[in-house]
């Protein structure tokens, strides 16, 4: 039996997606229970013999300062679902909420594993095989040195070998183009750091990718620093939106374009479906003693359920025990991480 | 009359698209000189009242290492195009060939303006308002420093007034999402001085920008370090090629699809002509004393021709002198730049 804690009061809509889809994720998953956390009153109507109500008083909002998230709102949904993971009582929490304010919390509550010096965001990006690409880090880190990427890129391993089929997972560098200049001396010794880590056989290194590998599917894991990893992200949904918008655009034209429209419509929404990225959604917080995923804000159920699923596999493949083995495995090559960040490194791990 | 030196042997294709291109150029521009450098007898056949062959016995291929191109190469058709430009037989070079060899040929003959520590590669990316956005840099310089990225969103003010209508474009600094940690140190560092040098009416500072907003349009330029602006373009590619074949395949799948698509040809390809990356091709080389533009490699004639044009109305829009008087009066808030790179910063002075 795997039980999840809900984080049922975050993300844009509440309880109306957060209660919706944990009633379906029910449905699906017999072995499953689930601690819903929040406000009592908003709950109280949700009955299910595997379902449990957990209290809290406050809600943390999407543009609360981390400050305040982590300091004033001590009995917010949030933080009350993290901490039914520190103390046993669920195997993995689940939240929509702000993403700062969720990390941030997460690590005070939960502490990083030993030999990881700062926690990962990872999420899947779809891809052109018909996958998913993982993608770390997204934005909770930036200026990080050549450990800190050797440190995702083994969490990331972790990640995909706990939640998908096949052997072990193939990790990429992400890095600009064979006629630019390779890369900054950080990503150059990245390579190295990780080559040395494919060699010890900590992780399947494939070597440098690019921008575009991501959607190719050319590896299975992206390594990239937060900041970098956050504009690719922005990016492609940026695109994405764009080309959309433009496919509706010329269909909504004229008379003859809208009937082109309706004839169209069963492919257009086969494509919609296959990149549709509410399958995708769930993104997972690495490298901390527990396991917390992060919905996206603006999930509606359907996708919601899916960081559910995700939370659910990762618990019962025991995620955390294996990027607990791993790090301890590669602990020679990630020993000096902190020891090397240049004084501007620092921003992340203020907050 | 302006002049253009063209590198006709650079590029996937060489004389056969470069060469469709010119004629194509000088059929639409009456006031346009080309030189047509390259290997003669490649070059024997164009015929045009307009066009003058400069005899080049090299070429820079693709793989070619910056070395090779720089040093081995001395009479290639890159070089001696870029050296028309500094005899000054010839207003601006265009080529399709090698990035890098290209930027580190043009900086050694041309040399950086004054005040201008690292050239940088201007690209124009479509935007959901019809038009197109600005991005520097695209790869030409790793580890920016705050004064780079000014110079950088300087010089892109001059390139974009000299190019589009309208009034003083804005600038946004690409930076990540409002929640997580809001940049490195360098990106806080970059948005104090981009603030300084609106207040001072240098440029039309916007703020930060996400990703996602490159292809909103919600500002004329968005300025990020090399990587970044390389990862960013190139994970748009990826995704736009990814639902693009999507679509295609969506479109084959069986009897109904193929005749949908039939009906639907005219919407799409009334959105293929609107995405066609073709229409932004020829990237600003910025920051020489002297005009560079860079058509993709694998350009073909209509996408060379764009590049002709592009450097064509910067030639005729005197982009040279307006980055150099820009860069003068910006001059007080760009003069310590290079004094502040950190030892890692300085991969790309290098080449």
């Amino acid at each position: 039996m795997i039980t999840l804690a809900v984080d049922c009061m975050g993300g844009d809509h509440g309880p109306r997606v957060t209660l919706a889809a944990c009633r379906q994720f029910l449905a699906t998953h017999a072995e499953a229970r689930l601690l819903l956390v929040g406000l009592p009153e908003s709950l109280q109507a949700f009955a299910h013999e595997r379902a449990t109500i957990v209290a809290a008083s406050e809600v943390v909002t999407m543009d609360d300062p981390v400050e305040v998230a982590l300091r004033r709102k001590k009995d917010s949904s949030m933080r009350v679902a993290i901490q039914q993971v520190k103390d046993g009582n669920a195997q993995a929490a689940v939240s929509a909420g702000n993403t700062g304010a969720l990390m941030a919390i997460a690590r005070y509550l939960l502490k990083t594993l030993d030999g990881i010096d700062r926690p990962a965001i990872a999420t899947q990006m779809p891809n052109a095989r018909g996958g998913a690409t993982t993608v770390l880090d997204l934005g909770a880190n930036v200026d990080c040195t050549a450990e800190h990427l050797l440190q995702f890129a083994v969490m990331g391993s972790a990640l995909v070998s706990a939640l998908q089929e096949g052997g072990e997972p193939t990790v990429g560098l992400l890095n600009i183009g064979e006629e630019a200049i390779k890369g900054s001396e950080v990503i150059k010794a990245a390579g190295e750091l990780l080559r040395s880590a494919g060699k010890s056989g900590d992780l399947n290194f494939y070597g440098n990718v690019e921008g575009n590998d991501i959607f190719k599917g050319v590896v299975d894991i992206v390594v990239c620093d937060g900041f970098v990893g956050n504009v690719a992200l922005k990016a492609s949904e940026g695109v994405a939106s764009m080309i959309v918008g433009a496919l509706k655009q010329e269909f909504k034209r004229n008379i003859f374009t809208k009937l082109a429209a309706i004839i169209a419509y069963p492919v257009l929404s086969a494509l919609m479906r296959r990149m549709d990225h509410r399958r995708y959604n769930g993104a997972a917080l690495l490298g901390l003693r527990g396991l917390v995923f992060k919905s996206h804000g603006s999930a509606d159920a359907l996708a919601y359920e899916q960081a559910l699923n995700r939370a659910y596999d990762a618990a019962r493949n025991n995620l955390l025990d294996r990027v607990r083995t791993r790090v301890a495995h590669a602990a020679p090559l990630l020993a000096p991480a902190d020891a090397q960040v240049p004084p501007s490194g620092m921003a992340a791990a203020t907050h």
